[in-house]
Formats: C-alpha cells, sequence, structure tokens
C-alpha cells in the first residue's frame, strides 16, 4: 500500500476523482473544497463510477489551507481562475510546504509559474488529464472516457520529471493509468491547440465540436487560430508532438474532432452557470506571449475578448 | 400631384413605406413581393403607422417581373441576399428598363455595382436611410425613428445626382423627409462603419448595442473592426464624414451608441428565422477589399466567419 500524504485543492471532477484513486490506494488524503462542496462531502462522502468502476468513500478528510501539516503532495485541481487565490493562501503557510511537491492539473499553459513564489522550481510539477469526469452531483463523479494515461512531469527541471514516480505509482495502485513524462511540457501544448481552437468558439456559438469541423467558415477560425499558436511557439521556442501547424491540423480535423465529435464546451458550462471561465489561462496565454514576441495573435486575442464579455 | 411610375421590388418593411408615401403623392405604385406576402397585400392592403401618421392602402397593384413596363424608377429594398436574383429577372427584361433609373435602398456597400449589366451607370442610384420600420406583420409597418432624410444620389457619377429629384421631391411630398447629395457614398460609408461594429457582433452576443460599448472587451473588438475599416477606405480612396478612426470612435461612442442603446442587431432576426443574413454586404465587403488592396482585416474576416456558420 501507498503511504503518501496527499492534499487535493479543490473538490470537482478532476480532484474528487485523483483524491479517491490515491485513497483507494491506500494514501492519507485531505481536500480543500469550497462551503457547499465542503459540507456535502462531509455528511455523505461521495461517488465515482464509470469506464473505472464504482468507488464509494466516506468520513472525507476536508480540511482548511492553516490545516496543511507537511504534506507529501498537493494537487492543485481547481479551476485555473482560482489560481491567485490558491497561490496566496499557500505562500501563507509556506513553512509547512519545504518538502512538499506541488502538482498542477489544470488546463492551460502558464499555471504551474503561478505557484513559484512558494514553491522552488524542483518542487513544482504539472500533469496533463485527458479523461472525461462528469459531475453528476457536487459529490458524483461518473468517469466517461479516458484517451490516454495522465502524464506528469516536471517543465522547469524536466530531467527531474521522475521525482514524482511515488504519486504515479500510488495513482496506478488505486486504478488509474498515470505515467511520468520528460515532455509533459509537449503534452500540455498539445492540449492547448484542441482547447484553444474548440472550447471558446464552442461556447460562442453554443454548438457541438463535430459542428465547428462541418462548416468551412468555423474551419477558417480554427485554421488560423492554431497557425497563431505555432507561430507564437516558435517564437517563444516552446514544443510540441507536430511540427507544422499543418501536420497538428491533419490530425485534429482526422482524428482528434471525430472522436469528440459530440462534446460541447466546457466554457459554455461556465458561462451558462455564470462562472468566470478559463480563457486567460487558454487563448489569453496566446495573446500575451504574442505581444511579448511581437507575434500576430489577432483571431487568439479576437475570441478572447469575446470569452471576456461573459466574465 | 407626382405622376412617377415607380416599381417597388421587395416588399418590407422598407419597400412598403417608401411605397406608401409614393402612393400618397399620387404615384403609380407597383410592387413585387414574396409569394406569401403577395397574396396578403393583395387581399388586406398595408397599413402604415407611427412617428409618420397613419396611412392605409388598398387595391395595391403586385405584379412580377415580366409585367414591368417602362417604369420611371426601380427601387431595390428588397434585401441584399436577393440581389444576384433580382438583377437576374430584371436583365431579361432589360429594354423595357432603357429609361427606367434604379435606386437601391440597400445596407451596406457594393450592391448598386450588381445591377451594372442591365443599368448604365448613370441610371443607378443609391439611397441611404437611417430610419427604423418596424414590420408588426407582413403588411403593417409602424415607423419607430426616423434619425436624418433619406439621402439619394448617384456613386459612380456623383455630380449627377440631382436627376433622382422628382424621386425625392415625390417621396416629401407624400410626407417622408428626403434629399438629393451629392455625398451619398459618405453617407453609405459612415453606415456601413456603424453596422459592421454593432450588427454582426450583437448577433453573436445576442445584446443590446448599450452592452456592447459598455464593456471593455467588445470595445477593444468593435475599436479594431473600425480601425480595419478606415484603413480599406484609405487603401481604396473611400470617403465619409469623418477623416479618422478616432474621430469616428468619438461620435460612435459618444452619440451614435448612446441613441441607439436599447437596439438589437437585424442579423440576430435573420439568423432566429433561419434566413441568410446581409454578412457579406457589410463586414464581407471589407474582407474582399482588405484582400484586394492587401490590407489586414483580421477582425473584420473573424466575425463574418462567424456569421457565416448560421447562413
Amino acid at each position: 500500500m501507498a503511504d503518501l500524504r496527499v492534499v487535493v485543492v479543490g473538490a470537482g471532477g478532476v480532484g474528487l476523482s485523483l483524491g479517491g484513486f490515491l485513497l483507494k490506494a491506500g494514501c492519507d488524503v485531505s481536500f480543500i473544497a469550497t462551503r457547499r462542496t465542503a459540507e456535502i462531502l462531509k455528511k455523505n462522502g461521495f461517488k465515482i463510477d464509470g469506464i473505472f468502476g464504482k468507488m464509494e468513500f466516506r468520513d472525507v478528510d476536508i480540511i482548511d489551507y492553516k490545516e496543511i501539516s507537511r504534506p507529501d503532495y498537493v494537487l492543485i485541481c481547481a479551476k485555473t481562475t482560482a489560481n491567485e487565490q490558491i497561490a496566496d493562501n499557500l505562500c501563507r503557510i509556506k513553512n509547512r510546504l519545504s518538502n512538499s511537491k506541488l502538482v498542477v492539473v489544470q488546463n492551460g499553459w502558464g499555471n504551474a509559474e503561478k505557484f513559484l513564489d512558494c514553491f522552488e522550481e524542483e518542487k513544482v510539477f504539472a500533469a496533463r488529464i485527458i479523461t472525461g469526469f462528469y459531475r453528476k452531483a457536487l459529490n458524483e463523479i461518473e468517469i466517461t472516457v479516458h484517451v490516454d494515461d495522465m502524464v506528469v512531469g516536471n517543465i522547469f527541471k524536466k530531467e527531474i520529471s521522475f521525482q514524482a514516480k511515488d504519486l504515479c505509482e500510488a495513482l496506478k495502485e488505486g486504478g488509474f493509468p498515470v505515467r511520468v513524462s520528460l515532455d509533459v511540457d509537449k503534452y500540455l501544448w498539445a492540449k492547448m491547440l484542441y482547447n484553444c481552437a474548440l472550447n471558446p468558439l464552442g461556447a460562442v456559438l453554443n454548438v457541438e465540436y463535430g459542428r465547428l469541423a462541418e462548416k468551412p467558415s468555423t474551419r477558417k477560425i480554427m485554421d488560423r487560430i492554431i497557425d497563431e499558436i505555432f507561430d507564437v511557439m516558435d517564437a517563444a521556442k516552446f514544443e510540441t508532438f507536430f511540427d507544422t501547424a499543418e501536420s497538428y491540423k491533419k490530425e485534429f480535423y482526422s482524428k482528434l474532432i471525430p472522436a469528440t465529435a459530440g462534446h460541447k464546451s466546457s466554457m459554455l458550462q461556465d458561462i451558462l452557470a455564470g462562472n468566470k471561465t478559463e480563457i486567460d489561462s487558454l487563448n489569453g496565454v496566446i495573446v500575451r506571449l504574442g505581444e511579448k514576441y511581437n507575434v500576430d495573435v489577432s483571431y487568439n486575442r479576437f475570441i478572447t475578448h469575446l470569452i471576456q464579455f461573459f466574465d
């Protein structure tokens, strides 16, 4: 049995699921949740079902930041819009985190950097996850789809990525496929491309991803968004698994979209629920990099402004 | 009494209203309408009310293209999306139009050009209208707002604009304020700027014009759309009443939007009704001019593609 002590920040679909797998592996897991979720978790625990089977958890340990005490890992599973506040809270208890590793399990690029005030680069890991966690209720998660292993690594010092091996082993022991990778940055950029092209456009037009690829008009928009991201990546020396925008588009239209043609945008859910969207961690990043490196990012800026209208 | 013979093509808000004022002035007016509108007009006539008073018309003359016989004027009051078909129909009876003048009463730029196969430039006039014609029913129009005189002129040979004077006099006699202008092109471009900035964006976001000016995000989008239009106008040597994008924006935000803050986009109505929008005569024109003159029109292209998604 694994005996890691883990704090999970954010008890949504990702946080509860990863926490659940770790609990199943025997880890000591505590959750930091918003008040409404915390209450229901304390009272009723939580359930996971779907493609990795059924699990139920009672007597869930819900804590506050001030109760954090020298964990092995802190997993950031909240929305990126909460990062500033989470980083503030963690900085206040910095002395109790000196031996902890942080793993940022979030969409977008530039999230890990937000925690460098209280964690050294050696301690900050990032994870890419392309598993569908559908939150049926505040404490009920259905895992609907799993495209690839979760991938964990250190984006600042790639060569020390293996130091997150114990966490990966524990998750695997709990039943969730995970691997360490020296290329987590490349995985994150591949996911950025997919998300930046589809998520905000699907939200603005309120249609499934498949429809966006069917129409020449929206294909042209996505093509240009992807072109601009490759231009920015070239300028900033970021890498992914595709050398050119054209080779990515081939994969995007022939495989990625067909596999998720019925999906609808998560930003649309945020907009409809009146929540702040994650646009600043997605296309907003491209806009800032474009400005920094003097690259034309007009389409990414336009779609960022469109989504910000709702924020 | 005026004794012009006028054919009105398109019996919507604009067509019925202009036709009504001409009928009131004693002109011989015939309408070309879609089948459903034609039937109801034949049976029940039509009504106009609102700021220019109440009028009712019975025994309305509904004709087909083949019944057109040497009118003094043909007024194009249909949606711009119908222009190709209308031009085809008019070309077939070209010999009976050799003494007729055409007046294009439509949104956008580049509409008059569509009729040059069957009319000489000297015969093709354009009109700018900023009056609100609300179509309560297929045969009932309420005139809700009137911002300025209708303005009529020839955009190909500006100096002969006065040749449309008899039509303007007849409309005035019927009670509608109209004037001939040597600068109808400048009026059309001023209306283009307003429409291109507000109409598609208001449709995509489904909000009133006032909201678009309140939020910094949508202001930035509109600013850039306006900047690009001024760049294109400079390159193509088109003119309006504002020398710079900045001077237009000042008027736009301080006067034009406040005066129409509660308005919603006409394109939104088209999209909701499943009709083709007029985007190709608005931002679509900017895109084509940008390509022709090698001017960056990214924002106009993006919004054009967004609207075309619904077409």
